[in-house]
């Protein structure tokens, strides 16, 4: 099935995951009914849907998005070495993947917590750091460092960097505090906590299917992200490099925390908050549109000659200029308690995949610090990449090909 | 239908929440199908439920818990009188109800965030200090004040006392963002912000109807909790002194922050877990019994005497020992980023309501304080009581009999 699945360009989680309620279902012993039965039946509680863990890529990347995320990035101890590190991602790949299926982690004290996994995933990525102390430098990427300095960012340390990455997200929120407890306390004597962002989007089941997010701004958000199905999508995604063959089916990540001051932005009339991204708060449709999914005419004006869509929004800033600078936005909300004296503290955890970060996402990124009117209510307070290794089989365990690899 | 219902014990919002989502589909234009053709057609998306927020009591309290909670407690500026309390509430009354509908705000900018309210409410809650602010002090209940001194307290300010209480709730947690942010922005002027607390349960729909939630100790918590066909149930909810005329069909509320050291929980082996509680892990019931609703059997030893549900475990000290001393327990998990060096800091957002904190609630609490095994992996860090007005009809607004009030 992998192949035949390749050659139609659909990976096999993509075929995996439309199962994902059958697959779950055998799994727990609900006597693995088929796949229509399930969806005819319909009985089983949304907890009990399952994404798997294994196959050729980590899942929580093209898996649509669950209404959770929890982010984490930790910081190896001083002293480790390569059997460490891979004693570490042997540990982590092992509870994910038990965890993914309903079952506890290994060292797990509260099973009942891992019993209804509402599609979890723990998508696993390693920072710059970890090359060097497993002696493989030469393996890493150069693009797997933190971005060139951005005359936009005010960047946090409290936000930024990291040396590991875990993205657990679930439609459930308790999965997802379960989750992280046990894959960051079953490593905690090799490596400590840096930084924890929580996220969300809309709940499960809130708004009818293919709903596509909106942010705490308003604004519909992902509208224009590839799609499995769009030609290139493949490509834009899985690293495909013979220099570094240990990453191919792997990606990279980068997570960005943008702040939105919402005071201001709310200042702003709905017209000109609609202008200074080039889309509609209501549909989300483009300026010279009636539907979200309506492709933006860039060149049309209006009888004055003015463009609709401003050159300085946000979306033909950000609006990839060729095909190399297509990525994949998998952002969340976030909304944590103000700091004393402010009204809020909002903004989004700003998630990419892409294959090479220096062809696709920095030319957009640079672009967009330059200019792009949405700038001025936003602001990037934390910044960290990662690479993200390819998804491995059962008996496997994630970055093998690395850090003892056939390379 | 008020008094009927009223008659036969069951209160009118009871009735009304169930009938929710064709309340809503009427609200907002779907075409006001009675509510079972709504249920037979099952297409409304869950956002689309609606909590009715008039009635005879604040919504949020006999409300089945919705997934995500967010805590407010604000302070009052400086300088302010009795009519600015009373523009404070009316404000907050408006836009409460027309968030709870699903239409904006009225200072909102960002009305698509309230449109799928997901079973919003907001309730209100008035601290000690408004009766005196508002020159009203002879209104205050005396236990409308802080909790007498616990031993078992370690609190902290940031999660202690305030003025004003909002707690919002709704099944998404976009909608809770958005609808915190509409109410505290729409005060500003004369109230701000003194600490917000987040709080979860499973996700909507993650398990079966009639499931209770766990807690981050994987418990199941709220079993024995009293049921609005409890006999008894209104007398333990509703105020009804005399004395207090305006608070009559209002209740009171405690909200402490309790946070749980899961380390060294975790432990302990899962049969000491379970003798902590008095009940099992696995299916909440108590030891004595099979399942989780089984009468607990205090009375009940083994062969060598001793009893089945020590004595000193959580639900032999927080049974009540008297009538009186039931109150509705309604909490959330909380679990935000650990401090620097920490590995969780997460715990309850333990919330009660009750007619009467001294006759109902402080005994129990007392008792615990006092002693109960729980207490080695569980420590108070914040603690805040509010008197919680009765509901309103649409045109009046909360709190109106405690400040214009015929008293
Ligand atoms: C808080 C900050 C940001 C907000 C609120 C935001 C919001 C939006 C919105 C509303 C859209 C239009 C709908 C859509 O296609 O998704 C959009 C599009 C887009 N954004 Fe952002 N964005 C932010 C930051 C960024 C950053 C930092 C990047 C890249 C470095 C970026 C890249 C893109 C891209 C590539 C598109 C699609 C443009 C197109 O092809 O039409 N955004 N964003
Ligand atoms: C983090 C702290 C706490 C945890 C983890 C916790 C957990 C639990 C659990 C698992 C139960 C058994 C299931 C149920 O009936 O709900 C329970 C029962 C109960 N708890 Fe707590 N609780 C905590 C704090 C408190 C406090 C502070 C109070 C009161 C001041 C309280 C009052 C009660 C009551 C009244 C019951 C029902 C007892 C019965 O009638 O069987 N709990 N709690």
């Amino acid at each position: 099935m992998n192949t035949d699945a390749r050659a139609h360009g659909i990976s096999r989680r993509h075929l995996l995951a439309s199962s994902a309620a059958a697959a779950g279902a055998a799994g727990l012993g609900w006597g693995g009914r088929s796949l229509v039965e399930q969806s005819a039946a319909s009985t089983l509680p949304d907890g009990q849907q399952i994404v798997p863990f294994h196959g050729s890529h980590q899942a929580g990347i093209t898996t649509p998005p669950q209404a959770h995320a929890t982010f984490v990035a930790l910081d190896l101890q001083p002293g480790l070495d390569r059997s460490l590190i891979i004693g570490l991602l042997k540990a982590w790949t092992q509870d994910a993947a038990r965890l993914a299926e309903g079952r506890p982690g290994l060292a797990d004290s509260e099973p009942e917590l891992a019993a209804a996994p509402s599609r979890l995933t723990t998508t696993i990525g390693l920072g710059p750091a970890v090359f060097e102390v497993a002696g493989v430098a030469d393996q890493r990427p150069p693009s797997i460092a933190p971005l060139p300095p951005l005359p936009i960012d005010d960047l946090d340390p409290r936000y930024s960097g990291g040396d590991l990455l875990l993205q657990v997200c679930s439609d459930d929120p308790l999965v997802v505090a379960h989750a992280v407890r046990i894959l960051a306390r079953s490593v905690r004597s090799l490596a400590t906590v840096r930084w924890t962002q929580r996220g969300f989007r809309e709940a499960r089941g809130s708004h009818p299917e293919g709903h596509t997010m909106r942010n705490l701004m308003g604004q519909i958000d992902g509208t224009n992200n590839p799609k499995p199905q769009d030609p290139g999508f493949e490509q834009a995604l899985w690293h495909d490099d013979p220099a570094y063959p240990w990453l191919r089916g792997g990606t990279s990540m980068v997570v960005r925390r943008i702040a939105m001051d919402l005071d201001t932005w709310d200042e702003l009339g709905r017209r000109d908050r609609e202008l200074s991204i080039g889309r509609t708060l209501g549909t989300g449709a483009p300026l010279t549109g009636t539907r979200e999914h309506d492709p933006p005419d860039f060149g049309a004006t209006d009888r004055f000659g003015i463009p609709i869509i401003p050159p300085s929004s946000h979306i033909a800033r950000a609006r990839a200029q060729a095909p190399e600078e297509v990525f994949l936005r998998r952002g969340y909300n976030y909304d944590d308690p103000p700091e004393p004296g402010r009204t809020s503290n909002s903004g989004l955890i700003f998630a990419t995949f892409q294959a090479d970060i220096a062809k696709q996402f920095l030319p957009v990124q640079q672009r967009i610090a330059e200019f792009d009117v949405l700038n001025e209510w936003t602001t990037p307070v934390g910044s960290a990449v990662f690479a993200i290794p390819p998804g491995c089989e059962p008996g496997d365990y994630l970055g093998r090909a690395l850090l003892e690899g056939s390379r």
